[in-house]
């Protein structure tokens, strides 16, 4: 059996109670280094195996086939695997290449959905990504490969877009974007390291948010919301 | 204080540590009745006062202004107060009107994320709302007034659409979408209660949704997915 976990974004309190349970009932553990470390510290038990198949300290992270292969190695084996990855496994986690590995060999899968970053980062800042007044709609979108979306379609169709993976193409997101209808004076809000001790929001219009951002260092991890909401908290609720 | 918390869609499990953590430390607790309900029997204090302000039981949900005003009287009494939504207070949950009066009144609040049915109720029927060749993006929209949104523009630019309080506006939501280039065949999950015992989905074309679903009895609560993602698991992935 494999449970594809989600962890939440970074802070343990974020964690479901499923996913402490499972965490503490596996035999091995295979995560990913984003939002899912303080995790597997605080509840894997000390006999687990413990594989981190991401990017840490440099290291280049594991290839995906790699990743399938790991998975379907250790459920064979009749392991108790959980499989847990940053934020939510329904948002840009990759899942589907392991699911289809994992049901290639015979392996039952539970999905185990966690809070996502996407929807969290913006409610950490201080704002919904919904308003009744101003933001009715949300799209979410990689902006990994900035050429790929349409993003007239998107800024005239929906009320808010959240950015993730934007990090390092912000400045050419931002370019695709103010070729569209959306006003330069679009709010924008950059929230980095969401949850985390070290989380920091930039606020900037759509044309400044480059500039605003630009002696931040590495943005990522960012989630990135463009639209009226962003401009919340009003000053009616800021404390 | 006021701690504003997500619930989850409904499985208790679902719920984050922190929520737990806050409903057994609160005073006064005052809840939606879509998805919170175990929430509070399970983890509410016996010592707490419980305040169900949704439509249980065939009563009116209370106005949004008469529970602003209950938010603020209980703060202001120096309470450990938790505002209880269903899902995640990011997702079309109102939160705007309660921050504006929180704030008014000078109560300090927390809002803390939770799972929110937009992205768990595809990864509880068995898929996520991405996948890297055939989802890239994603579009959260309410369809509580189907003519307010800009179906075409939404259909063109998101490669999938996530329709949450569809239930009864379903019929005119697939009308105005089968008047955009969205091919009639586009692959649909209609995912209902998703994660409670009594949890139901049904697939079908974006033509043939409405009558799939006609003798389903009432859909609510239920979130549709439109796009090449709603047909996942494939054959590969299904059990
Ligand atoms: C590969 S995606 C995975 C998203 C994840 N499945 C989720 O639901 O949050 C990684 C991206 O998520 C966003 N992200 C994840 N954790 C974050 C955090 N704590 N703060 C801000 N952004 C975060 C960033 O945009 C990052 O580039
Ligand atoms: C007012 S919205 C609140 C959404 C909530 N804040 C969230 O993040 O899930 C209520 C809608 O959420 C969806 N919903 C909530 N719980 C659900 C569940 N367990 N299964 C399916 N849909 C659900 C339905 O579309 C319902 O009409």
């Amino acid at each position: 059996m494999c449970h594809i976990v989600g962890s939440g974004p970074g802070d343990p309190e974020l964690l479901t109670v499923k996913a402490v349970r499972l965490l503490k009932e596996a035999e091995v553990i295979i995560y990913d280094d984003l939002g899912t470390e303080a995790a597997v510290e605080l509840h894997a038990s000390p006999a687990s195996e413990r594989v981190c198949v991401g990017k840490r300290g440099g290291r280049r992270s594991a290839r995906q086939a790699d990743i399938d292969d790991l998975l379907v190695q250790h459920c064979l084996q009749g392991r108790r695997v959980v499989r847990l990855k940053g934020g939510c496994p329904s948002v840009f986690s990759r899942v589907g290449s392991e699911l289809r590995a994992l049901a290639a060999a015979g392996v039952p899968v539970e999905l185990v959905p966690g809070v996502s970053s996407a929807l969290a980062a913006p409610l950490l800042a201080g704002f919904p990504l919904t308003d009744t007044a101003i933001g009715r709609s949300f799209v979410v979108v990689s902006a990994h490969n900035p050429k790929e979306a349409d993003w007239e379609s998107l800024a005239r169709g929906a009320d808010t877009l959240v950015l993730l993976m934007a990090s390092s193409n912000l400045p050419e997101v931002v370019e695709r974007l103010l070729a569209t209808p959306l006003p330069a004076e679009t709010p924008v809000a950059v929230v980095h390291a969401a949850g985390l001790p070290e989380q920091r929001v930039w606020r900037a219009a759509l044309d400044g948010v480059v500039q605003a951002t630009a002696d931040a260092g590495p943005l990522s991890p960012s989630v990135v919301v463009i639209g009226r909401v962003a401009a919340l908290p009003e000053q009616a609720w800021q404390q």
